[in-house]
């Protein structure tokens, strides 16, 4: 087995020689981009460390990975447009440093790269990757979807809430790791046991994300703390400080979620306090611990051995610890 | 055999039971909306007759139909926000009916849904439809791009401009009926044979396309006449005209190119008059005999029986005179 740095290290190697700028440059130059922007490379790092632990080597998950992390940014640099995002990891979004068409067809010709690079699958292989990348990323776009119908909806229920983050950021950590063991020719036992440990820990990592916006330190969370707050965005929290308030704290909960102060500080501690006090704070952390739980449960009934078992507990535990 | 009507029709209801309205409603209403828009539906027909005429019945070919379908719909939508279009086939396009969200999202999962439709077919034929799908929207997307950058560049040659009908039009008329023929198991060369065939009409037709806009008959020519001209639009008239005119008309041809007037008829008609009397029109109408017998040249070396050549011919006569 590698390491994860070594994981990360031979993917972007192969990314980098993958990758290239061809023409007509206006389209590729884009792609480049964006994928040279950084991030932790999560995903492909997971199709890797899946193909080693179910007994392939993860040369031969190469492909899979760049798919998954090519599709990954293809949903990035669409998302950005949708959300007007000026700013991706600290540089301009593909939109705002060349235009909004350019934007658009990059992203579209990254959508359709990432199927080409399961070309390097023989046939069944191929159809099975595909499948499983294509009933995944229809739910990234419902989950897209149902995330910017929230937004001028005010009946959304927690059950809607998971469900959307499940379908748009779940699945595809689940995908990613069923996609390693698609590749080292798994058992399909294995195949969506390793799929819902993914997916699970996949809600669970955001349910945290959502809770850390705003009660995260500020100097480890990569983000701008109380993003979520100023957006009026209707996160887990927010919908179970509502459903845990009384009648007053409710009211002032959905007025304070339909202001856009200069300044948002005020804002953000009168918010937060609604949270913790309406126990919503506390449920939450609840939440992502059961989620995590049943994520390791999951893990535990997986035909493997343990020390490979062990590997995968690792990874989740130090993602939620923040330390991958 | 069957005629194009039936074959246009069995699409149509294979179509209508297939692209339902889901929930997310906001992502799927789009879909159903556009592909009910009408049309011809040449691509799919291509699919159906490609399939019979290799000795399949067409039935079969119906998904891989419907995936050029909805492919060629979601190069519609996304042009049409490029393009900022407010109107397709007499109707609100898709961002103007919505919005630009709608149009990028919805666009996005028509594509994704276009690989979905293949997995109807066994590993080894998904494999070579997706290949071919894939290889094909890549092109697509490359000539749509080349279009984009045609309009802030100068120095377009009739070789660049060749390129970009091809990639942006003619190889899905090819890839349609190669899918009719892949479906049918038929032999590598005729899948060759009568993708070439396709790709050699689909310039043709593009070709004429650009003639008819400035030379067509207002009563049976689809679009507004001259609206390439109004445009700017650097098409194979324009570049040949001024391949072939005097430094003195060449001028005049650029600054009319340069202008927007609120009443185009005097451009309209000075371009027009360029056209023909730089040989342009005349070397157009060449260019288009041109490809349209190269491409009946390729079908007089297709391995199949003369009635069948004879319908593939006809097909391709009628499309070139407008009567399919």
């Amino acid at each position: 087995m590698h390491t994860i740095a070594q994981y990360r290290e031979a993917f972007l190697e192969y990314l980098n020689t993958t990758i290239v700028t061809k023409e007509p440059k206006n389209l590729y130059e884009p792609i480049t981009y964006i994928l040279n922007l950084g991030g932790k490379r999560l995903r492909p790092v997971l199709v890797l460390m899946s193909a080693e632990i179910f007994d392939a080597p993860y040369q031969k998950a190469l492909h899979a990975a760049l798919a998954i992390e090519v599709f990954h940014n293809f949903s990035l640099v669409h998302d950005d447009i949708m959300d007007a995002a000026p700013i991706r990891r600290g540089k301009a979004t593909v939109h705002e440093k060349w235009d909004l068409n350019t934007g658009i067809l990059s992203g579209d010709a990254m959508l359709i790269n990432a199927y080409q690079l399961f070309e390097n699958y023989e046939g069944s292989v191929f159809k099975e990757l595909a499948q499983l990348f294509t009933k995944t990323a229809i739910q990234v776009c419902e989950g897209q979807q149902y995330d910017v119908d929230f937004e001028s909806r005010d009946d959304v229920e927690i059950e809607d809430y998971l469900k959307m983050i499940e379908y748009k950021t779940a699945v595809l950590v689940g995908a990613s790791l069923q996609m390693g063991a698609i590749v080292a020719g798994a058992s399909e036992d294995c195949k969506r046991s390793v799929y819902e440990y993914g997916r699970l820990l996949g809600i669970a990592f955001q349910l945290q994300d959502d809770y850390l916006d705003a009660f995260g330190d500020p100097d480890t969370f990569g983000k701008q703390l109380g993003g979520d707050i100023i957006e009026n965005k209707k996160t887990f929290l927010y919908l179970k400080a509502l459903e845990n308030s009384g009648k007053l704290d409710a009211n002032n909960l959905e007025d304070l979620y339909s202001i856009n102060p200069m300044d948002a500080g005020g804002k953000i501690e009168a918010v937060k306090t609604i949270f913790e006090e309406s126990g919503a704070a506390e449920l939450t952390r609840a939440e992502i611990e059961k989620y995590t739980n049943q994520a390791f449960q999951v893990l535990e009934e997986i035909d493997l051995p343990e020390p490979k078992k062990a590997l995968l507990k690792q990874f989740g535990a130090s993602l939620m610890h923040r330390e991958v």
